[in-house]
């Protein structure tokens, strides 16, 4: 079994080359047969998702009844949908659930009625900046109904009375997410959470559970110094309810990623934890830097996906967020745009790729103590200098044995290593990797 | 009666509008009293001074007799000048103490003579780069008299011999200098000091008198949680006066700020206390920041006003400087042309106003902690949450009860929050106000 | 005998001058004594320099045996030479060891045999990208032998066989390297170590070799606070010999530095220690700042000379480098270009005065607290005050007086005082000199 860290030091390039075909016609494949279900915070487009999910990935489903306090919250009644429409006079339907389920606001309770345009009105909501494109609204926690449509449709319905009909229910019943656990040689663990409550929104947020899915089939082929713990749940609800039955597992939590929006054209955002100095912050950052990928690593704010509720200050965990453009810097964001033409399987492979980057550092990142630590040890009795000077990857690799038995002190770990030094990380972890062969270097248990 | 965190609140432009017709008023009047007043370290001149603010504020009169000491320093005779002049040939006073009082070297002792123009020449300051301007000059600690002309018209004075004459005293008498005390709930004190030494001059410190002596005025008519001392003190031997008679009250000084040179048509100048990032310090910079007046903050250094003394290392106390444009950075220092026509009232009102926005976040300034710390708490089952999205005011509103609740671990006070977030402190309190009624946050006691 | 700290506020240049006409002459006769001399890790080269340098300074010489273990090294075999060449067929010495004692590889093995010009091709180096230079290349730790060429001379050896000659012996022997040590009133010492094993290079390492020697003289002649130690050693070996058998000496290390580079054109490079902060590393910015040279400042890294060594983690040791263009950073770095002709005599002179000043300020910079620290003490009454304004000199020596009071709480030393005021170190030394005069300031023992 390979270890993870055997995979960054073979060089980015080329592990994204040699996982990316197969991998991008799957990530296709997976696109195309969740994008049609209409998720929301509850209900069997969850349980449909997550079945898809299982079949790649070992999860355990949980469900949550109807009433569950978890915090501050409330587990709201489930809710379900089998069919919506408006029927315009001549009883045509014009606006048609089954062709997107966009079209309806997500936890509208039931109606079946013949509404004046005005009425309807209050209920209907469009982009007239975006004629074209329908909306994505939601009222979770407040019961209501609505329709989405485009501003140019709206525009055109100006009969005076619309029958309208929502085929739904909210209903006592359960919340439902998936976990799935990877055991590595340690207790300690990596926690990786993807919201899976949007209907068809491609990049928000099937890219994410996409990433999640692949990584983590990839990590169980691995041998793995840490545990890996991935959840697929509902957005804000889902993640309390995991948090509110898993307080005695957080102490073992040593940094965690949520994953959203990894599928759009734009360059990687990071987003640090709400400490921003922990060990996750510092991997990622490292890694993206190394990658030579384009990216950005802003600080935390309490806007944004469920790092708001791990970083949120009664738990303050270690966990940032990766994804490409942040959430409402596009247009097509929470809209009809957002399909499965606005991202791109080589993006989502790309995103796949940093994901197994950090996760490389982190698995791959130790203290090192020098064993010979009054002045150089001789590397040239072992072999390890190069013979002839001059070329560039020799010096690489001579500097990087210098700075890691230098820094070695049983202060640094590798990427502060790294990081000081300027090389990147897989040259550190090569040279510590060489040394500790070598007896030079100890690892500070 | 109104708290003063109402006042920021109400947003600063509609606040300085409400009181600046009548304040501006006030200012030309209080200004156009005190600047004829010949004001030194000692004597009737300041005490004149101080029975004009005692008008508006509770002054309570101190007075320290000559050859008192006070630290390093003793507290120097008494000095009084009825009238001064030098005569010509024909008898004409051609330079008289009774048209502007800096024609007379402060603290000159008596003199009636006839000299000649060689020896009045060693007496006689003048300015050669500002040949209509009068130099404003003092010997306070050594015995010794003095003119100060126009460079103009000390080159048209050629004749041979002068009668020169100044009928003062120096004798032993003693210091004045008033304080105003204006309790507020808790014991904690926030002190104010102005120097009043200086004859007419109006920036320097006229301007601070007037800010100082109407702060008083507005804080008294609020409910206010620190104490507030003001001292209207000679320069240097003033403050450090006060300071050898109250070092028992220094520990409870939460903060102070030295007022002087406010009124000159430059940006704002905050000068950070020694300490450098104490409660004044952050809270004048973000108060300058929020307040969009062109300001500048700058690091403490052993030259200025009386923040030399307070911030001596014996002291170290959190004092700071608000000015507008730093002594000697414009060229009207120390000059009869420092006078009523470079000080505009509104000017000195904007002070004013900048004095009451720091003062208004050192009142609202405290630490809270969030009650419902773990995940967010629900703000829509608590109508915090916009309706709809779209507007800024609604969207920075929001930001700042999530910033808030974020960062209100204990660690943080709402300073801290304000920086880390970049959100006005204002939108900051009323964000800790909302949430502590909805009982989300607790002050930290 | 004059103090140290009397020649940095004599003013640098005047200092510069009064000793540059004299020195300058010896250095051109150090150099021109030096240079020819064949020395390399070992051997009777490193004997005849160490007597050249012990002319100048006492110097006490240490002989460690081949074999000696010294941390992961070993003291390799005594290597001497006497003569070297390659004849043509007409057998004319084509390239002679007596020409230039680069054309050997330092450490080669004895060597008397025909061999076809493939095979010499093996044995043979040259610069191709300076075909008129003469490279420099060592074998010392693999046993082998090798000609050093020009390029073009390579181009035109164009003979089938050529007759070579290494008349070298590699026997049991010693290292010899050089240690002289100026006691000062305390025990504490500063080291001052240069690498000596380089055979005809001008900049590296004769400049280092040639300050070292002039700095331990003129240090000789003052009255010095701390002690000096200065090492003339092989380069890593050496400084590893040394350090083997002083690890006791160790905690009185206050600082050090290594000289290398020294002569060249370049402006100055102050390489820190790997602490980055040690009080050496800012004396040395400071000094390099306050003196006006071109310089730069940075970090340390596992590259370069004998602070590799004495900055390894099981020592750690606040020891800088001291450079003008880093090694390899110029053409002429290990080339027959490095000569007589590539370094300036004025350079040098100007190397061994930033080096005097650097010493200058470790010597003066202590801890003081003011003894009036509450308010400013009256410096009027001492006459420390300018009596009129103006003139920028007497406004430094003030500001300097005002900065030194104020910060001398006993946690800031005069170098802070001078970082935080932006002061030259010397107007805080005069300063602090003054007040401790007038009992304003003691010193923190």
């Amino acid at each position: 079994m390979a270890s993870i860290t055997s995979l960054d030091r073979a060089g980015a390039a080329e592990a994204l080359a040699a996982c990316s075909a197969v991998t991008k016609r799957e990530i296709a494949a997976m696109l195309a047969e969740l994008y049609p279900i209409c998720r929301s915070l509850t209900g069997d487009g969850v349980r449909r998702t997550l079945s898809v999910i299982g079949r790649s990935v070992d999860l355990t489903i949980h469900e949550v009844p109807s009433g569950t306090r978890v915090f501050d919250w409330t587990v709201p009644k489930e809710w379900n949908i089998r069919d919506a429409y408006i029927k315009d006079a001549s009883g045509r339907r014009i606006v048609d659930f089954r062709k997107s389920n966009l079209h309806v606001v997500s936890y509208s309770i039931p109606v079946r009625a013949r509404v004046s345009r005005n009425e309807l009105a209050t209920h209907v909501f469009t982009l007239p900046a975006h004629p074209d494109w329908v909306p994505y609204r939601t009222c979770y926690y407040n019961e209501d109904w609505g329709f989405c449509v485009s501003h140019r449709q709206w525009l055109q319905m100006t009969e005076p009375e619309y029958e309208v009909c929502i085929d739904s229910s909210l209903e006592h019943g359960s919340l439902t997410y998936g976990e799935a656990v990877i055991q590595g040689e340690r207790p300690q663990e990596i926690l990786i959470s993807c919201h899976i409550c949007h209907p068809s929104l491609a990049n928000d947020n099937l890219s994410g559970v996409v990433v999640a899915t692949l990584l983590a089939r990839h990590l169980r082929a691995l041998r793995l110094r840490y545990s890996y713990r991935f959840l697929f749940v509902p957005g804000t609800i889902g993640s309390l309810a995991w948090l509110s039955s898993n307080e005695h597992r957080l102490a073992r939590l040593r940094g965690g990623l949520v994953l959203a929006g990894l599928g759009d054209p734009g360059g990687f955002t990071y987003k640090r934890s709400r400490h921003g100095q922990s060990e996750i912050d510092r991997a990622a950052t490292k890694a993206l830097r190394d990658s030579g990928a384009q990216h950005t690593v802003i600080d935390f704010s309490p806007y944004g996906y469920d790092e708001r509720q791990f970083c949120s200050p009664g738990f303050d965990l270690p966990v940032g967020c990766l994804m490409r453009t942040p959430h409402g810097r596009y247009p097509e964001y929470h809209t009809s745009a957002d399909d499965l033409s606005f991202v791109k399987p080589e993006q989502i492979a790309a995103s796949l790729f940093i994901c197994m980057e950090i996760i490389g550092v982190l698995e791959a990142n130790r203290v090192f103590v020098n064993l010979s630590p009054k002045g150089e040890p001789q590397l040239g009795k072992r072999g390890l200098y190069r013979a002839i000077g001059g070329d560039a990857e020799g010096r690489e690799r001579e500097g990087a044995l210098l700075w890691t038995l230098n820094l070695a002190d049983g202060r640094n770990d590798m990427l502060d290593i790294a990081e000081r030094s300027g090389l990147p990380f897989a040259a550190v972890a090569a040279a510590a990797e060489t040394l500790a062969r070598h007896r030079l270097l100890k690892e500070l248990s």
